[in-house]
């Protein structure tokens, strides 16, 4: 290998433009460029090659510019790869905390290989006993969100009953587990019925129903929740929402996680019920996981643990192929996934 | 007196049957009653000489039956006389807790005297080198709303962005001086111009606007907070509250006191930017001050003190008149009042 290192072809998707309603495959472009894969001299960057890449609801709000709004995330660029998370191997190193052979999982490209110039960002992959997969989901970004936005945002008591939407989504089953070992009742809903199967006979869901064969979505939930509910952990929004806040009970408390049923939407669904906070008490609280980074290491301690008594277990859909990558990303919006979405770039 | 005691005449507001949409005065009816002025024996009621009545916009709540919503607070009883807030003068007491000459404030009814069966509910006045009034307002449970609403559920910080809707309302005038007090910037809106000079000029608001000039709330509240908004003390809901969370900070807490733009609506204004919720980490709660009536001992005692410094004023609206109660109660729903709405029934 030369000193700037082998030059490597390297399959990307790159993101075409921004986006308003609905993302398209189009959206998403599929580009041949080569890569160098030696960090240049005197860069702390890493370069990596691309094991599994994650698809997350929260992308879709990073193809959509939004104006003058300074709290937002930063989306994505137009004519660079996407942007998510993924697990990687390190293949050279020019910081000093990673080396050849590490792997890793955090923000990466869809791309085979990738040159990460801010790896401090990387969580370093120590326990590789499970599958390295789990680290785009339960033991990666979308675990410890359930994890923050259950025990940290909805403040559980046991006994409390608790509603989960979604919830056979990378979150939702996780969160709905980790509600269960509190000793809460649980119920999920999901859209369609084998995900409502899954959430009864595989996550330990008290119980289950599929949103799309409820007409009336608020006489749903007063038949699962006849006392109420003390816990939303709201994924999807619009008319889900009104529902449960009409379902809610004094000091219930709704974590709001994402929106996803909004998100394709150009004008977002009116929320009808909010009177609802003001009679009942509730607190509302978006979060973002981000800033949770911290509290990783008791996550991973405490859900590996879980993993090894079998008291949590994970479903993951997986595509084969970067090429496929985007199709999963869209997947997401129409429900297609069963579980946590990821896609496999390369068997390490 | 005999021993039942005399008997007396009693005018009575008498709420007339449950309202959809807006009220009108027909909804309240003048009645003329007779009321004997001694408890019965055996009965730990007391017998009151009304002296003020409150016009609170929670009791636009009242008038409406919530079917199905076991947490809502109970409806007016037609026929009943109005309920609500007030100051007045124990005549006779069978409770051991109060005797005759004790002024109180508590819930009592739209009439010339009351008998309350109930009396474990009122506080006593023992301050009285204020008006007396204060204890429908500044003293009482707006006064405390305020208080616990911005000091427990915003957690307010010196120097973060203080917004308030209805600013110059019963609880707004007293929210923005404690936002004040607290070292806070902040900003009040109101429906007139001569409220907007109260805000500024003798409340000591940073500034304030009025919101009927304003075509573009979301462009206004840019021009009053180009950093954003930390603090949102909600008071009236609807277009109000959507323009305010595309101008909340990351972090910002929203503490939902009222909806009162929302109360003679049919069918309640959707509300879409609940996205801002999960972007900016927003946590928007609401509260009833009924729960922290045990802060009212050191609410007294702070404000009392502020009141003698001359650091906190209060406006009053007062209207002469059992008579006149009906109509200033709707009042609060058109902006017709300025400052805290009250009605005197009798100058002790």
């Amino acid at each position: 290998m030369s000193k700037e290192g082998e030059e490597v072809s390297n399959k990307q998707i790159l993101f075409r433009d921004y986006v308003t309603g609905s993302p398209k495959e189009s959206d998403m472009v599929h580009n041949d460029s080569t890569i160098r894969l030696k960090v240049p001299e005197g860069l702390k960057a890493v370069a990596v090659k691309n094991l599994y890449l994650s698809c997350d609801p929260y992308m879709r709000a990073l193809m959509t510019k939004h104006e003058g709004d300074p709290s937002h995330i930063v989306p994505f660029t137009p004519g660079s790869p996407i942007q998510g998370f993924g697990v990687a191997k390190v293949l050279d190193s020019g910081h000093p905390n990673f080396k050849a052979g590490d792997l890793v999982w955090g923000i990466t490209g869809w791309e085979e290989f990738s040159l990460i110039s801010a790896p401090e960002t990387l969580f370093k992959i120590t326990y590789t006993d499970v599958p390295l997969s789990y680290y785009t989901g339960l033991l990666g970004m979308p675990g410890l969100t359930a994890y923050v936005g259950f025990n940290e945002v909805c403040s559980p008591k046991k006994g409390e009953y608790v509603f989960v939407s979604a919830a056979s989504g990378a979150v939702g089953q996780l969160v709905g587990q980790f509600a269960k070992l509190m000793g809460c009742y649980v119920v999920g809903s999901a859209g369609s019925s084998q995900k409502v199967d899954l959430l009864k006979n595989k996550f330990g869901f008290d119980d289950a129903f599929n949103y799309k064969e409820e007409p009336d979505l608020n006489a749903a939930l007063k038949r699962y929740f006849p006392e109420g509910i003390d816990i939303y952990f709201e994924n999807v929004g619009g008319s889900m929402l009104d529902a449960v806040l009409l379902n809610m009970r004094a000091h219930g408390r709704i974590a709001v996680c994402g929106l996803i049923s909004q998100y394709n939407l150009e004008q977002p669904q009116g929320i009808q019920n909010l009177f609802c906070l003001l009679t009942k008490r509730i607190r509302m609280e978006g979060f973002l996981v981000a800033e949770y980074y911290h509290l990783y290491p008791q996550f991973l301690q405490s859900t590996l643990q879980y993993i090894k008594e079998g008291k949590i277990v994970y479903v993951e859909d997986t595509v084969e192929g970067l090429t496929n990558a985007p199709s999963a990303l869209l997947g997401l919006f129409t429900g297609r996934n069963v579980g946590k979405q990821l896609v496999v770039v390369a068997h390490e």
